[in-house]
């Protein structure tokens, strides 16, 4: 792969023999934002993304969302990290070309890709529909390599070439824009109040409203769930409410914790700030669970009897297999539920990190790739 | 209650006029171990038993299970306690008197008491049938308070009275001794078996084998379970694979936690020492569950990837209720089960107590309370 330091131009070089072969032989250079070290600034420049494959599918990006774990890689906050990076797995676009073997998605369809663009496809979290804990580790949309060895490149980008069991379809119904952070924030949340049974009769806290936690309080209001916002403020409660909320506690007061004491099924931890697990613990019921959807950096802490009191349980959950994302899209299509979205130019991207880590989004920049 | 510090002689007040009314007005009193601080041995003396009520049963009490938890409590280690105290809250007996009202129990049967004696029977949680976790507090069977006040004194004694609800049946085929730590041992350990769904198919971790780690390998095993041993050496392996384990580790050796990785869907952790929780999780496969059935003193840590990188999760499970106890008990007498045990005299009391501290007993120390 090779990074063009000349002012990009988009210089699709299979573009011209796209109609006559369904797999294209050629590379495609693309113009994307690109950070060469933790420390450096995004920079415009071009990628190249690899020929059409028999089952690929090469996607124009309208959209990529910027999720806080792009902040954590780009600046190398999670371990040594591949650059240079073009970070972005919250993608959304048109399909621009097909392989000869893909039945799945069409030539103009509207698509999305996740979190990750391969998985190993044989070991028995892949097979049960889970690539997202494949055992051989599955391929990260960025920051990360192909079986192959090769680097892989995020959204940050106009276009991107990935295999089509990887790409999701994005209904009609949703905008590109607003379905774009679905594909990390909103399986995020979905998967585990799926799994953990958020629904009729279920009580849903969700620790949280940045770009995860509102996502949060969407679905789970829309799987019928009692929602709960637990924000360190109330300065987001109107959104919280208008998002289907149906109280919203500030957890700077201590009084939050008594009133709430013993009362949710349910707690989905979005935030990665250190909490006083012990004093969250026990606002579950009996067999309750806190799950985290965040990854804090520090070691956690807590006591044992918080578990034991009332049988609670503290657990994670990452993301969402292909198969539960696509039904997460529909589902969002059904309700009418996309994130909302702060649409940003490419310019706009730095400062955006900063904004982001100061919590200062409603609820989620989108980059609008047109401006890289 | 008067305590009496001339030599105790079982002085049975109520036996006259229990043959004449099911419901006796008169207390008795009976030998008791008594430790009056949490740096005093214990010594041989007695209490008084209230008059049976009529959903009462008295129970001369043959054996009394020591759990390491009579020892925290004895000592004071988990907070502030009452004195003068008599533990035990795994007894085995024979039901010597019935009030007018009882129905469960008969003269002459053989019967059990557990780790609590009553609770509110009004909370959700007691009306689901689980009065271990009682809202508003169950009564433990020593060291705690009726809904009276009066204290409460355990089963280092030779008679008992309770209410017929709290009282459990020891099916023919269980002897009294072996049944004795059933009621909190056997019970700690079924009750998150169940509830995590141990059996066929399914790889279950013992953490220790003490007390609880022996009923747990024993209970696992029959009902069906892939059933591993992690234990600090391999002294005990032979007892063990004779309890039905199919695998056995040195938690002593890193090897262990490599062998291992993946591999279990429920630990179950029956020790108070701290663990590297981390390495413990990374033995879990996806969905899989490490449940703490022991109250370490000292706070926990774990690194949040280590639970979200499988969907694994860290729980609490504490005693059982009284129905699921009963279940407990005629699974063992139908899987002919029962505790390893050491029985000792009276004497011994202090010198058991050390013994568990140094995890030196093979399985469980119970006392003749005959000896008295």
């Amino acid at each position: 792969m090779t990074f063009q330091s000349s002012t990009p131009q988009a210089s699709t070089a299979s573009q011209a023999s796209a109609t006559s072969s369904a797999t294209s032989s050629a590379t495609t250079t693309v113009p994307a934002l690109v950070t060469s070290s933790a420390a450096a600034s995004f920079e415009r420049s071009t990628i190249e993304r690899r020929a059409v494959g028999e089952h690929d599918v090469r996607i124009d990006i309208a959209f990529a969302g910027i999720c806080h774990s792009d902040i954590h890689q780009a600046r190398e906050e999670w371990g040594t990290a591949i650059f240079p990076m073009v970070p972005g797995h919250e993608i959304a676009g048109i399909v621009a070309e097909i392989g000869s073997g893909v039945t799945k998605h069409r030539v103009g369809d509207r698509v999305g890709i996740g979190c990750f663009v391969d998985s190993c496809r044989e070991c028995e979290n892949c097979l049960a529909g889970e690539e997202q804990f494949c055992l051989k580790g599955n391929v990260p949309t960025y920051n990360g390599r192909e079986y192959t060895g090769e680097e892989t490149y995020g959204g940050y980008s106009t276009g991107i070439v990935a295999d089509e069991n990887y790409v999701l379809s994005i209904p009609e119904g949703i905008s590109l824009d607003e379905a774009a952070p679905l594909l990390c924030a909103g399986i995020t949340t979905y998967s585990p109040l799926k799994h953990w049974g958020a629904g009729p009769g279920k009580k849903v806290a969700i620790v949280g409203m940045g770009g995860l936690g509102h996502m949060g309080v969407k679905i789970a209001h829309a799987l019928g769930a009692e929602v709960t916002v637990l924000s360190q403020t109330l300065s987001k409660q109107d959104d919280g409410l208008r998002f289907g909320a149906d109280d919203y506690f500030a957890t700077s007061d201590p009084a939050t914790f008594k009133a709430n004491r013993g009362r949710f099924d349910l707690i989905i931890n979005t935030v990665s700030a250190d909490l006083d697990l012990d004093a969250y613990l026990r606002m579950l019921t009996l067999d309750g669970s806190m799950v985290f959807v965040g990854l804090p950096e520090n070691i956690q802490q807590f006591r044992v009897f918080s578990l034991t009191g009332a049988r609670r349980s503290l657990a994670g959950s990452n993301i969402g297999g292909i198969r539960e994302t696509q039904e997460m899209l529909d589902f969002c299509a059904e309700h009418g539920l996309g994130a909302d979205v702060e649409v940003i130019d490419a310019t706009m991207v730095g400062e955006a990190y900063d904004r982001v880590v100061k919590s200062d989004v409603r609820y989620r920049f989108v980059i609008d790739t047109a401006t890289i």
